[in-house]
């Protein structure tokens, strides 16, 4: 039964037609068939048969995926009149190839190959050199003028086809390990034995002969039947297997993780066979439109003579470059292909310019020439490095090939990160196993040997050593040793921990909470995965991923070159609408990140003074402020306080002159400032006048269960009103003398932890109290000042409506947010993180990346709520998805004003907002 | 300006009188009208106008709630007519009464009170014995025959006067403590140290009108006026004083903590004066027309000859009981009423009556008797105790008075926890002042002797000791000790820590988290708000409060009369829709749960099994499980504890035969069962057969920062997939053999910490393959189950129309649900509930009562969007909350079907279900 209408949603009336010829200059198809031809078929079609491209392509054709959908529907029989079609096409294949299929003097071998709507890499089955029988290979071996060459041929199909077409397709499932496949290789391996070499390529003609007689009884032995010696069953048989590929068990979970519907099917393309292995006079190689390790517009690629395709990749053979601008200091010796045969260098040359015109982007093409005769195998979009990307698009935006927001969806947000760190080299990674993971703490890559304690990184440092501080966790002592290591990796802590917030303020390599590194500090080692490192190892960190690497790993370092992406970036900001802010927590972080771009700070952490360099001072006191156990003592020690405090948020504030900074009140429970070493703690109850037992019994009391949850945020202004009144105090002193100095600030007071009205109202009353009292003091009429607070509450989230009329701004603070939503403590699901994405119950983490159906119905809520309430409220987000490029994707279909990132991820978040307008066209 | 439209929303016409009289049989108004008369004019009137009522009420008159929006709209001014209308009534009054306002001779004396609509006790200003001049004061000591009563009145006046009037109301603040009211008491403590007397009584005629001169020269010293000394211009300064009262800074806070507008206003009510000291044929009682204390169908009250009404409550003299049925002990020996004045008596006993049936229910009475003739000054809903109040709606329902549902709604949910617990004497709690505050972890109340470790409460209760255990924090080796004390009180833990839970599962009283108290075990004392307790020493807990207080307080014990209370359920349970079910851990829970009523189980939690009595065993193989770091070892120890669950299971399945049973996985993270002794770890380590170093270092990788949102629940089973297996196999196995005795049983398994649709789908596949291997085992068919989850994250409320789609029931854990919603950690929130509290931010502990507002969104939508999904979905909540009446009234607005509770709350979930159903109707 044929079906009657298309399924498919092309523009083209393609209910009668089942095949799609290509070659010669003609298509029966073109580029935007995807649907019916699939991805490899359109574009084969478009490159043979556009008038523009007229592509030297090997002829062919392709059966759509329209039989497929039929072939499935009426239990593997095929359309009437499909056999008829393909016939003909492949008479017109034999025409244009001036070859014949099935013919002993001239024959023609075809590929039979997968290709459906969206590409499915590895995960259906191609056969190659159909066609070739006993009958057949008299006619290779003559034209080819090599017997070994049409053996290897031979050997290939059998394997290839008895695998694909014979097993698995006819649904038999070997054992693991006794596949037809394997116990081919088996007699291979051998024969390589039997003669005592190594290579294949070592076996001559004779023995490949005798490998395929052995091929083909082991065939008859395991699958108990023949191999066809008849050129038509092979093809139908290559047909048939690729079809039923579509559902195999690795195509079927694929297509369910990637949400590729099952009816889409694949088509089939069978295409001319053409040999870079044919002799001297050919070659086969892969090329670039433009470099794609640095993006100069120059044409790039190497290749190898008599060759195929897979030994350019094998990388056994040193492939030689195809011109001067190709040219290496590995390659520089070998002939170029501008030397080899100018004429087909020419001729590719023109190729490739008309290709990346055509498709208006860098191609990555694939070439063979036979015989002295070029074909185009491929072309497609080449993968490219952010830098060249970056470059790329900059380019291409100026040459006119392509506008504005063309350019801006380049390059991945990701690919930034390769701009403004040094990485490892991504080659590099791939063939080295990683000791150990950790959580990323900070971006980029480092190289430096292991040191366990602040002071030996220190002097290492002096030494001109570079080095990595390894510890259990840091506190603020070893800040230091922090500051003269290339990068810090600890055992301990999550994202939001002391090592992580001070290395991504210095943009610093960082690996955190690596739970299997085991640190033994007396003996100066640490164990990671079976491996020993000692003091003075050379280890590698990939912070951005959170690997440990043993040794020297190879680095690229872009950071350099930075005029071409500020200009990459000026285009991503004529497109964007959302503002970007930084998080920044010193005069210096500010500085920096407004040079990265940022339009002002979205959070301030007013703690996070205690955390840096120097910060041994302010600390001591707020320790002092914490331990006070009445109110007349803690107001003491918050006295000593303000003046650090104020100076910090009035050199931020001026770093930021003429832009907004959220400086949020005190967050995080006081118990985390409280010091561990008995030294230190004598030194406080020496400063506060009390016994040792009695502060240790203060310490105690400020221990809880699940600190995230606990005594923090909000919740220590109101049960200590003059712990928020002294920051105000700092906050709206600082302004004031600004103001007096002709400055333009604009301060906002963000108020965290949040879950009810009253709370706001509560912290108001007192902030309106001390503004009215800095005003007397200043003889101010009024001060700039806005008032908001953090969503990071469930409960906020679900109540906005209330909240807002207290508040000004809302800042999204995500991390607590998703914590609360999903009941995960981030400083401890390292224990189950990896199973669960593994299982595929989470899709990501979702700390790194919003998640948008439970989170972010929170996030729309509240913003929905809040208003409706107040229509003017000022939105955004200061967790740390305000840097993760799909969740500002989100936070702009969600309508924020401002994203909120770490200085380094302000570039990002440029590009990223860009992006995201783009997108919602 | 006059009102033309009345703003009440009573259905009179009501907009051109501005004053009601009442008095002598008649009444302007009635009882339906307390939204322009108030509460206490309304009550008055339907006293003496409604003709079955008639009762002898002092004469009198109500100026409307309309007078007083009028007067504030107005500044102050009256609505034209009024004063004749007053003038009007006034005389009505005189008639009745037979005695003239501010007639020398036969003067009428009158009291000016408030009264809103809604009762605000205290609130509001009164002045006594208006109308008393220096020419009316002749006509009383003529008429009394008594010169002391009369001066005593006049002092009494020029005290509330000046206070109330002359200071209060017209606007002067005076300093605290420098009021004329203190003055004014100040010299009468002068008289009486000149006199040499200690009670007011002691003072003599002379005397008090020695006072009363002074009075009013200190009145026009302080206040720059003299008291007046024309009656009208004291009934009109009264009328305004307590119409300005309304405005006063108490009230307006009353009103704002009570959401009482301010425009509803208040009446003010102009009564004639009786009196009950005016000589030995005068008396002055309350009454109750049943027994308060017990429900008993008696007539019931106390009586003082010759005193006014303050007299009874003050204390100083012994009330007289009004009849035999009113005798005790302390009072056997005073003449009864109805042996003093038997006429008075027997229409005193008619009006009760008459009285109970007119309002059909118990009455709390004042009357007095004025030279013979009785009065009735209020009537009112008399209150009782838990018992009383039970028995009074049983019986009024058997005698007709009042429908099974007045019945349900006369008793409060929670006075029946006086007759499921002892309780403290309640007047004793109000004098005793507690020596500090913990969580209220189990109810009741309890007295005993403090002993700090488990062997020695052990020992103390076998030489018949009455003792409280007071620990730092239990674990399961306390649990002999705790099952031998009477209470358990600790310092640190939260609600769900394990004294609280264990003493709830045994209904016994405990107080946990009282971090105010100090323990020395070396020294066996405790400190607690600066009071030591050694051992051995008395105290009393109230834990249903969370109270600690030193020494031994008299108590309540009711928990014997059960029959009353069947009877009062019985009637619940006819009305009630939602079912109740119970948490219950054990079999024993089980049944006694039953016996409360319970229609199932709601909740039973198979770690809890680990801390009961006798748990040592399976506690020790819980370790073993815990620590194993190999899946092998892991197995192994699970297959060792396999028999204790099964075999806890099973004896629950059967004790709740034909009732459903809610098993819950393993919940806790695993950390909370790794015992702290040293002998204990190496026993462990001996019996795991590795090092105590390797142990610790297991045990130290299993802590987590925050618990609550760590390694816990679903994801133990997912990340240890052999728990579940093992957890589902004890499950089924015992279902199937209690079927093989041909039980009916309805296991329902509950997967706890749920966030993701795809974590039930994994623990799912667990449940299947488990389960098809125990019908194989028992060669069965088919076996009961049904398969739900716990919805406690916020993330699973969100998405329930996921959730749903792989759940039959939701359970709503609403401890875990209020705690990530709000961010509160119950553990820690004591640093900051009583601050939250005492500043109104929290209205209540949200761990207490149900969060409606925020908490109860993320409940309506995951029952909306639940059921969306699956129409049929059961739903149900087993949180502390299920036991909390208000929050039970929720539940069933919220559309559940069972609400599930601890098996002593049953009973009060029985009450609270049915009167939700009487509240929506």
């Amino acid at each position: 039964m044929e079906k009657k209408t298309c399924s498919k949603k092309c523009s083209k009336d393609c209910t009668k037609k089942n095949v799609y010829f290509f070659g010669g200059g003609k298509a029966d198809g073109d580029g935007s068939m995807k649907n019916l031809l699939g991805g490899k078929g359109a574009n084969l079609a478009e490159m043979a048969g556009h008038p523009k491209l007229k592509i030297p392509v090997p002829a062919g054709f392709t059966i759509t995926t329209d039989v497929c959908t039929a072939y499935y529907e009426n239990a593997g029989k095929y359309p009437n009149g499909l056999r008829e079609e393909v016939q003909k096409d492949l008479k017109k294949v034999e025409e244009v190839m001036g070859k014949k299929f099935d013919d002993s003097q001239n024959p023609l071998l075809v590929s039979v190959r997968s290709g459906a709507r969206q590409s499915m890499p590895g995960m259906m089955e191609t056969v190659l050199n159909v066609g070739l029988t006993t009958d057949t290979i008299k006619g290779v071996i003559q034209k080819s003028g090599s017997e070994r060459f049409a053996y290897d041929a031979y050997r290939r199909l059998i394997t290839m086809y008895s695998d694909v077409v014979m097993e698995k397709a006819s649904g038999k499932e070997p054992v693991e390990g006794k596949g037809i496949r394997q116990q081919l290789e088996k007699l291979l391996s051998a024969k390589k034995e039997e003669k005592g070499v190594e290579l294949d390529t070592e076996l001559d003609a004779a023995d490949l002969k005798d490998l395929c007689e052995k091929y083909k009884m082991k065939v008859k032995e395991v699958l108990g039947k023949d191999f066809p010696d008849d050129a038509y069953e092979q093809l139908w048989g290559g047909i048939g297997a690729v079809f039923s590929s579509w559902n195999g068990k690795r195509a079927i979970s694929y297509r369910r993780i990637e949400n590729i519907p099952g009816e889409w099917g694949t088509a089939v393309n069978v295409q001319a066979m053409v040999f870079g292995n044919m002799g001297d006079n050919s070659a086969t190689g892969v090329a670039f439109t433009r470099n794609p390790g640095n993006g100069d517009n120059n044409f790039y690629g190497e290749y190898l003579i008599n060759a195929q395709g897979e030994d350019v990749v094998a990388g056994t053979r040193t492939p030689a470059p195809i011109n001067k601008n190709s040219q290496s200091e590995h390659n520089k010796h070998e002939l170029m292909l501008s030397d080899f045969i100018p004429a087909v260098y020419e001729q590719l040359d023109e190729i490739q310019q008309r290709l990346e015109n055509h498709y208006r982007d860098m191609q990555d093409l694939e070439f063979t020439i036979e015989d002295g005769k070029l074909f185009l195998l491929q072309t497609r979009v080449g993968k490219r490095n952010g830098p060249a990307a970056v470059k790329m698009a900059v380019d291409m935006l100026e040459e006119k090939l392509i506008t504005a927001k063309e350019a801006v969806m380049r390059v991945k947000p990701s690919q930034l990160d390769e701009l403004l760190h040094p990485i490892i080299d991504p080659s590099a990674e791939k063939t080295n196993k990683p000791l150990g993971k950790g959580l990323p703490a900070g971006p980029g890559g480092a190289i430096g040997r292991v040191v366990f304690d602040s002071a030996s990184s220190v002097e290492w440092e002096k030494k001109g050593e570079d080095v990595i501080l390894v510890r259990e966790e840091t506190n603020p002592e070893d800040v230091e040793g922090m500051r003269a290591s290339r990068a810090i990796l600890t055992t301990r802590g999550g994202m939001t921990s002391h090592a992580a917030l001070v290395a991504r303020g210095w943009g610093k390599c960082c690996v955190v909470g690596c739970g299997e590194l085991e640190i033994d500090y007396k003996k100066k080692v640490a164990e990671i995965g079976g491996v020993s490192l000692a003091e003075g190892d050379w280890i590698t960190l990939n912070g951005t991923k959170g690997l440990i690497f043993k040794g020297k790993l190879p680095m690229i370092d872009a950071t350099k070159e930075n005029k071409t992406l500020n200009a990459f970036l000026k285009i991503c900001d004529s497109i964007r609408k959302m503002k970007i802010r930084t998080n920044a927590d010193t005069p210096e972080d500010a500085k920096r990140a407004r040079d990265f771009g940022a339009e002002g700070i979205g959070l301030f952490r007013t703690e996070h003074m205690f955390y840096g360099v120097g910060a041994e001072k302010p600390l001591f006191k707020l320790r002092k402020m914490i331990l006070s156990d009445t109110t007349q003592a803690r107001k003491v020690a918050l006295e000593e306080l303000f003046p650090y405090v104020k100076s910090d948020v009035k050199g931020t504030l001026e770093a930021m002159e003429g832009l907004p900074v959220t400086i949020r009140l005190l967050d995080p429970p006081l118990h985390e400032f409280v010091p561990h070493q008995k030294d230190q703690l004598e030194e406080l109850a020496k400063s506060l006048d009390i016994e040792m037992s009695d502060l240790e019994k203060r310490v105690s009391l400020l221990k809880e269960s699940n600190p995230m949850m606990g005594h923090r945020g909000v919740r220590l202004g109101v049960t200590y009103p003059e712990i928020t009144e002294m920051q105000v105090r700092a906050i709206l002193e600082a302004t004031a003398e600004l103001i007096g100095e002709n400055k333009k600030v604009l301060p906002e007071i963000m108020i965290p932890v949040v879950g009810m009205e009253k709370e706001i109202e509560n912290q108001k009353a007192i902030i309106e109290k001390v503004k009215a009292e800095v005003l007397k003091k200043y003889d101010l009429k009024k001060l700039p000042l806005m008032i908001g607070t953090m969503i990071e509450i469930p409960r906020a989230a679900l109540t906005a409506n209330k909240i807002a009329e207290e508040t000004e701004f809302f800042s999204f603070g995500t991390n607590d947010l998703t914590q609360m939503s999903y009941g995960f403590s981030r400083d401890d699901m390292g224990s189950f993180l990896s199973p669960y994405l593994d299982k595929d119950i989470l899709p990501r983490d979702p700390f790194q990346t919003l998640d948008t159906e439970g989170v972010g119905q929170l996030i729309t809520v509240a913003i929905e709520r809040g208003r409706a309430t107040r229509p003017k409220l000022k939105i955004g987000i200061c967790g740390e998805h305000g840097g993760d490029p799909d969740s500002i994707s989100f936070c702009s279909k969600a309508g924020m004003d401002y994203v909120s990132c770490s200085p380094f991820r302000v570039p990002i978040a440029r590009l990223a907002t860009a992006q995201a307008v783009i997108n919602e066209e």
